[in-house]
């Protein structure tokens, strides 16, 4: 029996060699992570995080981050977790995803990450964790799974 | 067989009068709604609709509204459609939702719709539809899924 | 405002002539429609229903049906609805769904309606209701969203 | 960073002693599982393994196990994941789960694991993981999140 949920990253190889560039170019572009304050804290071959402070302008109506933002961030670093394994002439779309919120999103910063489970040439499946950080300790708030499709020479779609 | 997808609305009784006021006060008190430009366009027991235009600011890379944004607003509609049947002491929070997402985001305007499948004391289920909008046409772009739970007398949450 | 959820189903048009022989064909061969005693009620051009009994096999401990074979059978009416528009040479794979159980599933007789909501050549987008039936009334127990994918050419997959 | 994905699985207290008991009783009351051919082979506090064999009552039309048989027993590894922590009084209903299927469930045997990722006294919430094994190897085929309730003194549930 597996002590533990999930799986230990497997070793995933990049189609693309400047695969962090074309993420951190993409990323740069969505007007999305500017209005969240986010930034890219971690991209490696299947795997990117993504970390952003409380902000008002993200909040529900009892001053925690919105489900939907957690939401975006989520989707942004499990996104961009596929996108390190597509080959150099592929966009990402998500095709769908699903969160949990397992606590109220109270923090400080948060940091959103995105897992490869099942990359593939059509395909790619995703695992996101949500944390809140305070000055001391983390605490695990959303858990996401997503579906990505890699698009390649649509309506000229780049990223 | 029935020809349809969904059920046309139940006629649910709101146990609380001023079901309306108490969403449009909430919704007052979510930043990320007016982050979004979004706004109340209908209120009634188990339905609400959110309405927003295309702005830079909630977009993914290639311009179209990021699925994270989209999902905000789906949230937002749905967690409303489900507080206008809830009593006056609970408070609504959102146990997870799913999103699919079947078309760009694409479009001058953009209409989500919250409807209650299944109101409950503890437990309701909400689905929600968002559109794009153009001049003379309107677009299904996403489809969500969500589940609520009211909660009463913690922490002082309150709407 | 739309009173209703869901949309009024699109007039599809089926690329395969013989759409219903292929559907009929492919759960004729799927052992798990044997095992839950279930038949195809109704086969149209993105639509399908499925319905089966009650029986102690299909069950959890308290006696209701297994939401588990409740998605069983709701997975192979949106799957089925899906392969209705599907080319002579695609099999089709479910890629995820999600399933909401809204009421125990308690009765003599069960319907299942799959419905495609946006077809596409490689995706498709389904939802799913599931009913419970008794001598004189009919009750929503289950809403399923689900993803599709059209293969072709692989591994020898038929239908 | 982490480098995996998912948490180590913390150390989770039983609330009722003779939570074992209680899980096996109710699983041995479950028709599906009889239906699976599905047995126990793991319980421990927010943790349980249901293995199974290929039959071919339970295939889809490629002659894999159908989705909805995977999520069957996911589900109840994931239902009695939660089980193990809840109070004596309650009885567990699924909400909601959502599976991805990765790749077709071929193989002599499946092991499904349920994990609880984050109790509570009204809603907990589980992953779960289904693998497929052969002689040698095992390959991941599926993983779900899903959503429980804990309900007590309702309609004489049990278990």
């Amino acid at each position: 029996m597996t002590a533990q949920i999930g799986v230990t990253g497997p070793a995933f190889e990049p189609r693309c060699a400047h695969y962090q560039e074309r993420v951190r170019d993409s990323f740069a572009r969505q007007g999305a992570m500017h209005t969240l304050g986010a930034r890219l804290s971690a991209v490696m071959p299947g795997s990117v995080d993504i970390t952003l402070g409380w902000a008002s302008g993200l909040t529900q109506q009892h001053g925690f981050l919105h489900a939907g933002m957690v939401a975006t961030a989520l989707d942004s670093a499990c996104g961009y977790a596929g996108f390190t394994l597509m080959s150099e002439d592929s966009a990402v779309l998500t095709i769908e995803f699903k969160i949990n919120l397992l606590a109220p999103a109270q923090g400080e910063r948060f940091r959103m990450e995105g897992r490869v489970i099942k990359p593939g040439r059509t395909i790619t499946v995703c695992e996101g964790r949500a944390y809140a950080l305070d000055a001391s300790s983390e605490k695990l708030i959303a858990t996401m799974g997503s579906t990505l499709m890699a698009v390649s020479g649509r309506d000229g779609l780049q990223g």
